[in-house]
């Protein structure tokens, strides 16, 4: 499915020498016609990289008109000359799309503990404004030139119709496994044409990514580098959402933010499962999300799936030592749609049948299932092979 | 070295019938010819198996006199049936051993989901109380007949003299890497002839532990049967210990729950390192414990050791998110002994040297130090192999 930026955006990727193969992108510039509400969400990582400081610095904001991101550097650990670098690169960004040094956001994602090639990024970022445009072609450019070990571009988008207006909501977003020194950084850009006051746009932004970036992991570890960036310029006319409009928008904004956050660990190296994982029946959301990550996160249920083997015993423990108050003898547990275990006690069922069906499909269901409330998560992660171990083990410094 | 059980206890272990494999112990009975004070620390994990239930009600406790232990099987999400073969089995031991049901403890390890054979345990128990010894042997056979997956019996000990009296500490453990079903439990036994009031016992232990198993991991998943129990009886005869010889006494038992601890990743299957994380100069003991275990779980980490790969950047992010404040410019990072990270920055260093360094040894030492405080943690764990999961996920339920 092809997707198109929303109105009043222009963008393009190239590549400007960051990285050593010619033939890939490392270079993207995005611009708004007209100046856009801009939200932030960052990595909780107390090693943040200078891009990342950067943008905090400048999110919620309410005139942002530049993005430019580089892949292949991450600009992290790299002390005040970092901070120096991303903030030129940032006003390089703004004076090539004629506006003012504190209207642009940076994104830096690759090898961290080294300096920016400032020279090849300020002659990318120029070449890069001489070739902006709309079209399908130039968004995937725009998403190739962020992409690190990512195997496929990752494009969401919704069109939706709110007061007569037209709407569109385009994504893109890079993230694979955390092979390489890339630190497996997670990196989101959304853009709409819808308008949106700053504090609804920082609101909205921080709630998809609850339900989404932060649903997913492949090794638990949280880069340095973590960003995802919502732009609203208004082109498409309408006013300020609020009311139902503005939740009609928030329900569009949430499923392109978990298109492309599920697209992560499915596009994670070595892994041949995309697994997901429900957290059901707990007494808020947080305990459901924080079950789910640790079940996520193990790497005896992931090498359980990895074999194709319905080991209830790994899942439920798993979710007993999350840290979380669950009652023991109220746990459910569903594996692609085969109840397995059953208030507190293993069921009988066909271990065949089940094995069989892991191996046979990459994605993989795991359904937990409390007695303590109503509240749920929904989480994916990927197996653990023996793949991921030697591309994570073989690379080095 | 050759270790011998504290006076006054007895014990032995001998194959009972739970394991397939005739030629391997699966149970051990160990007997105090007098009432000794007990003290248990367990299991966080909120699925916890029958034997951990029953222990926790006996302890801490002032006349214990047995602990039966069977491998094979772990007793665990078996609901009332279960419960009542914990109680039933430590009433057996009581028995065999001539003293009150309630004088008992029972730890088991093994398979999860499946009822005790009975039958053969109460077969076994009678046998072994008929050859209940305290030679090297008999204390060999004891750390035997716990083991599962391990590859070899963990035993430590230390002999100091307290106020003219000649006071033994024995311990044995078992745990390894989690493979197969049996969700990795790590069990210790420690013994003693020392006397010690009830409450110094449980004190003791839970510090001793908390330096210890805790600080141990080899993929962070908690069992549903993790114990450690001390049995100190007195057979020493000196008066309870107190004051500077309670002190004594703790140092001793921190050192032997160490040797015991260390001895767990140290045995894991798949692994190619263990490795020793120190962290340093934190605001309190807590957060350098959180950091080491957020470092030690990071599959990033692990498999950078396994690829004999100085990956500072993977090291220091993981610190970065374990949720502990710290000043990202402070922290300093020596792996084997070269410093490749100073004061929030990469310093050159010889990378082909640590990573032959790295290579060379099976002990890899990772040492990070903050500017927080004075507070430090020391924690153990394994790299990451290719053979870690293809044991992981070549089991099959």
């Amino acid at each position: 499915m092809s997707h198109h930026p929303p109105q009043g955006f222009r963008l393009t990727g190239l590549h400007c020498g960051i990285k050593s193969d010619a033939q890939k992108h490392d270079l993207t510039l995005i611009a708004s016609d007209r100046p856009a509400s801009a939200a932030g969400v960052y990595t909780q990582n107390r090693v943040c990289a200078a891009p990342v400081t950067l943008d905090r610095e400048r999110t919620p904001g309410d005139a942002m008109q530049a993005i430019v991101i580089n892949s292949g550097n991450a600009n992290a650990c790299t002390g005040q000359r970092g901070l120096d670098d991303a903030r030129q690169m940032a006003q390089l960004a703004a004076e090539a799309c004629g506006v003012a040094p504190e209207q642009a956001l940076v994104l830096s994602t690759g090898i961290i503990g080294e300096f920016l090639p400032m020279d090849q990024i300020a002659t990318g970022i120029t070449a890069a404004a001489g070739q902006l445009g709309s079209s399908a072609e130039d968004l995937a450019a725009a998403a190739a030139g962020m992409m690190t070990t990512d195997t496929v571009p990752k494009v969401a988008g919704r069109t939706l119709t709110i007061d007569g207006a037209e709407i569109r909501i385009t994504g893109m977003a890079k993230g694979a496994a955390m092979i390489g020194p890339n630190m497996a950084t997670m990196l989101g850009v959304v853009l709409t044409d819808a308008a949106l006051a700053p504090a609804d746009a920082q609101a909205l932004l921080a709630a998809a990514v609850d339900d989404s970036f932060n649903c997913i992991s492949v090794d638990g570890h949280t880069s340095t580098n973590d960003t995802v960036l919502l732009l609203a310029n208004g082109a498409a006319g309408a006013a300020s959402l609020a009311g139902e409009a503005l939740n009609t928008f928030a329900a569009a904004l949430r499923e392109v933010c978990i298109e492309l956050a599920r697209a992560i660990p499915a596009d994670g190296e070595g892994a041949e499962h995309l697994i997901t994982i429900d957290v059901q029946g707990c007494a808020d959301r947080a305990s459901a999300h924080k079950i789910a990550k640790t079940v996520a996160d193990s790497p005896l249920v992931k090498t359980a799936v990895t074999g194709a083997d319905p080991n209830w015993g790994r899942i439920v423990s798993a979710a007993g030592y999350s840290g979380v108050p669950i009652d023991p003898a109220g746990v459910d547990l569903v594996v692609n749609d085969t109840l397995l275990y059953q208030q507190g006690a293993p069921v009988p069922f066909d271990a065949a049948a089940v094995s069989q069906s892991i191996r046979a499909h990459r994605d993989t269901s795991i359904v937990l299932t409390f007695t303590e409330g109503s509240a749920q998560a929904r989480f994916w992660t990927t197996d653990l092979t023996a793949e991921y171990v030697r591309l994570n083990a073989d690379y080095h410094t």
